[in-house]
């Protein structure tokens, strides 16, 4: 590689670019960790987006109109985050650049949204950037429909490397855009040949350009550190009526001793070889330090956006106020006024007809009153969605036909839906939902993690939620799944009981901020256990009272979902027996957990028997079976020990035994 | 669709294509459940597939070199449990196909291995067939090099629907298995168009031929209800080079009135369609019933290869005594003799050497010496060569240069890797192995669940298994994985507090039979806890008590992996303080919990204070600290009550509290 020659052809593009470069090694060093090579070869590119293309303003980094910007190959953090300090976002000071990767930075070592202002999504695990990127286009396509080009009209920017091109969901993603011409959808790929084990052809030789292709992508090439040629694919690709692939041959670690290899991909942290480097590209300064003129040109750069800006600000504004409103709303991330009154009066009349439905049923109730006034949920399903129930009647179909639909077929791409939900939930203005069968969350856990970990509302409606499912098998019925996704923090896990709870419910998920939500749903039908209409979200406290204990109580039940039925089953057979029995129905444990100690003393009190009861496996259940006052000796579980099996589910019941009979018998033997 | 032309132009393929169909017609009206569209309309290309091509004999299911058969689309069960009655396989009998999908019959939903012979693998989750396929095809090159042509030489044949080729997984196993050119691997897709939401073009436009061809496949086209053409493109597919997909034109639900709709891929129970479509067929017996010619022509298909396979037996029994005794001691999955002396003399060393590394490099010193003596083992990483540690200089590199290489560089593919390492072991004479960050098992659970509910010994080296990452942040450290792992049944995960203890997880690994395993390793380094020697693998009983407590016994330190450091030193500092503490290092919680009730007893006795230690979140922890006879108001936790942060490991670990002061701290205040 001629850096001389690179240097000379285009002075100031290079000296922006190589600003990039030695923040990025200068911060590396600091850390003596980090990984180098990719800022060091996607700087020039990065500096022609953000030079002549990309739609923002750095002091307005919530402006809904801007464009995207993702960091798919999160591990290049430093690269975003020298843009961002550069172009002059506030938070991103030299300050914390030089403390890159250290506590309490905002500087993390893969990009954490939230952290710092410019972070659309959290990278680093490979390929969810290139995923949610897919949502945040389609984000953009239903509000253009929605509030019309002048107020929305942006495009979703992604550099992604050969690790998101190998990652699986990539596939999902390219896929699910190719579907829907996600014309406004660039992606960067930094072809650079080098992954951590060595060369990419050890282990691909996919044609990238041939397999975008074949899912209906225009594909570009481009010389990677020619930013002549850079802009000229740029330019073609924004005018594309399909989404793009730009190929961008690079070199990893560009201009140092270790370019083109894989130690490159790495940390370089060497003294000599930095200095080396830096000499190589006739830049001549301090550690950390930026020439006033570059900074200048960069920080132009940055406010370039301004009036471009203040004019979208000027046709917002121009809107009708109630169109406003909604606009601010949504981006508020704030539930309508109504919702609550809508879902107190679906609790009202289901107490009053008590219908016996599976709960994925009732969740379509609640959709079919939820959607008609939140014009901000987009709905959706991985290739099921008759069992699912996530489609409602009033909802549109998302195509390239209808802009405006709000429902969409991800086909059977589970990993890549939860990564488009994701990116929906980011952009803003829109709150997702989607189904499969609760079983796969196993494909999607790679995203389902990520909702957490940023804290968005998305909601997962996981559907056949137990052994429930009947005759599809093992491989179909979760029984570690509600524990595992207990397990993850920052994650409401609802197992409804019936219509009432999963109201109450989707309405915790729809007014949530920073947490997603899961609903584990049943296949099979389900009486109402609430009977008696209670105005409160009895939900909102993760656990409740359902039936007291005639007499003395001597024992307390505990269940979610479908067992809830079982437990009030078991309750009737022991009070039979004159044995006073409290049923605790749990539909979320997270919210429970919550709760001031006083409330759970007083729906879990110290002294009763405790059994648990839940289709799936005992593991956490001690927490509430012998922690919280519980005692040990009295305590016992009744769920499963192992795989399902293939059957009808009501045989499935018996056979492992989960029946109201066994419960009795379980708490008999332990009193 | 002219169903009459058809039969007519080939009537006795007719006959056995029909037998297919309408077993699976009448299996799924009695369940009242399955999927009757795809064995309706793959029942051609299976028909001819077995007929004129398939190495096998139903009478030896297990014949190591019979070509394998893989129905990756699930669902499709009936298509397989037809063919293995039809062709005469012992255990599918016609009771078993009439208790298709009930309570205790091999025929369960989707395909269970373990359940019938000629089930090759579980499938029903889309996508795994595939990508396990890969596996078997890599297994099947390898054993060719140890062994000869004459001895392994088979194809490997995959149906594949249009699910399996959206799943994201589909895509690492076309990358992997185009970059080996693995040309004995032959996937017919079953292109009918339509999936449960409607026609494929509602998700998907992909060109699916141009895909495959861009990851190095050979692809062809057929229709797949022409005997002739079916059979001209698999002899194509057989003299390839590479890997070969064969687009198979087909009709869901052939000759149903739910031809060609999405109605047809589930279940197809009215009376009056199944008699109609039986009527269109030509087909005028009554329900299971297979007139005695079409089934004799079946039975002489499934006989067919005795004959070959006699030869094969003749050919194996040449071989040198040792050959054939590794030959069968690999099949039957034994450990070689060496490999206890091997551990133990391991062992003896680091006792006397006592050094101080991380377990992934332990890991390593165990791999060492275990591949030079197993050469069945087969060892991999999802491009993280060098810091899973999982290569030993032994191993040469698989790859279409070097079939005998027994170490694959499986790319950015956590998931392709955990299916196609499930194929390796399905496979028989393999045992595969291989890496990645304990983190991204999120990316692989689909496969990690179908290794535990299958039973098959495939070993996870998970490495960088807590915040003790460091500055990568928390996309990359694990809170809530090894919770989510032991939550899965028939799992065993280790976590290893040193050298000694990865040994024995290694050792029980390498000879478990029905079980896979996750080793949990440490990034830093640890010292070694276990200063002297045992002979015993303690690792074997789960958890053991490695330091007794000094005077009288008021507290219990449980703790796993690297926090048993943390343990010993609050161990010290209590001791200082004349606190008797015993610590309890629990490697492995399902083996502890399988040792009976004395032992578990005597290394957790009722009385003294018990805290857990673990840098990951509490959830299932109570069941030690709470249980086992221990006392609630007496129990604490020191871990993580969230995600991680960005910094380096010690720091994070002071920031986060998993300090043995806190531990201290901790048992002081509950005495």
């Amino acid at each position: 590689m001629d850096i001389q020659a690179l240097a000379k052809a285009h002075p100031d593009h290079w000296s922006k670019a190589c600003a990039i470069r030695t923040l990025a090694m200068d911060a590396i060093h600091a850390a003596n960790s980090g990984h180098s090579g990719m800022p060091m070869g996607m700087a020039d590119v990065a500096t022609v987006l953000f030079e002549k293309h990309l739609k923002f303003d750095a002091s307005a980094p919530d402006w809904p109109d801007r464009d995207r910007f993702i960091l798919s190959a999160g591990h290049g953090s430093m690269l975003l985050y020298a843009l961002l300090h550069l172009t002059g976002y506030e938070d991103m000071t030299l300050d914390q650049v030089k403390n890159f990767r250290q506590m309490g930075a905002i500087t993390a070592g893969h990009p954490e949204y939230g952290h710092a202002k410019g972070i659309e999504t959290t990278t680093g695990p490979l390929g969810q950037g290139i995923a949610n990127a897919v949502g945040f286009a389609m984000a953009e396509e239903i509000q253009r429909a929605q509030y019309g080009k002048k107020i929305v009209d942006h495009y979703t920017y992604v550099i992604a490397g050969d690790g998101c091109l190998m990652e699986g969901v990539s596939q999902e993603a390219i896929g699910l855009a190719g579907k829907h011409e996600l014309s406004k959808l660039i992606v960067f790929w930094d072809n650079n040949g080098i992954t951590i084990d060595g060369k990419v052809e050890i282990a691909d030789k996919t044609d990238q350009l041939k397999r975008f292709e074949a899912s209906g992508w225009s594909v570009y090439e481009c010389d990677g550190h020619d930013p002549e040629d850079i802009d000229r694919v740029i330019v073609a690709a924004k005018g594309s009526k399909t989404p793009t692939l730009i190929a961008c041959k690079t070199h990893i670690g560009l201009g140092s001793s270790a370019q083109d290899t894989p130690k490159a991909h790495g940390a370089l942290t060497d003294a000599q070889l930095i200095a080396d480097t830096k000499a190589a590209y006739g830049w001549l300064h301090a550690p950390f330090e930026i020439p006033a003129g570059v900074k200048a040109a960069w920080e132009a750069i940055g406010s370039r956006g301004a009036e471009e800006r203040a004019a979208w600000e000027a046709r917002l504004a121009a809107l009708s106020g109630t169109k406003q409103a909604e606009f601010a709303r949504i981006y508020a991330g704030d539930a309508p006024k109504k919702l609550s009154a809508t879902i107190k009066a679906l609790k009202k009349q289901i107490s009053d007809e008590a219908p016996k439905v599976a709960t994925r049923k009732s969740s379509e109730m609640v959709l079919e009153v939820i959607n008609p006034i939140m014009s901000e949920t987009v709905g959706g399903s991985a290739d099921l969605t008759g069992s699912n129930n996530t489609k409602t009647g009033d909802l549109g179909v998302f195509d390239p036909e209808n802009r405006a639909g709000r429902y969409v077929y991800y086909g059977i791409r589970e990993h890549g839906m939860a990564a488009a939900m994701n990116g929906l939930a980011l952009h803003g203005g829109v709150r997702p939902y989607g189904g499969t069968f609760l079983c796969f969350t196993d494909y999607a856990r790679g995203s389902i993690r990520l909702s957490a970990l940023m804290g968005i509302p998305v909601t997962y409606v996981m559907t056949h939620d137990s052994i429930g499912l009947g005759e599809d098998g093992p491989t179909h019925q979760p029984v570690e799944h509600v524990a595992m996704l207990r397990a993850t923090p920052n994650m409401m896990v609802f197992r409804p009981a019936d219509t009432i709870e999963t109201a109450e419910a989707w309405e915790i998920a729809l007014t949530a901020k920073t947490t997603p939500s899961v609903l584990a749903l049943s296949r099979q039908g389900l009486p109402t256990v609430r009977l008696e209409h209670k105005v409160k979200n009895l939900t909102a406290q993760g656990a409740y009272v359902l039936a007291e204990a005639e007499g003395k109580r001597q024992a307390i039940l505990l269940a979610t979902g479908s067992e809830v039925e079982i437990a009030m089953k078991a309750r009737d057979l022991l009070q039979a027996e004159g044995i006073g029995t409290r049923v605790v129905s749990m539909p979320c444990w997270e919210l429970f957990a919550q709760q001031d100690a006083s409330y759970r003393k007083r729906v879990l009190p110290a002294g009763p028997v405790r059994v648990g009861i839940e289709a799936g496996v005992r593991f956490g259940w001690d927490q509430w079976l012998l922690g919280e006052r519980g005692r040990e000796a009295k305590a016992g579980f009744v769920g499963m020990e192992g795989f399902g099996a293939s059957a009808p589910a009501n045989e499935l019941y018996t056979h492992f035994g989960i029946t109201a009979e066994a419960v009795a018998e379980k708490v008999k033997a332990l009193l």
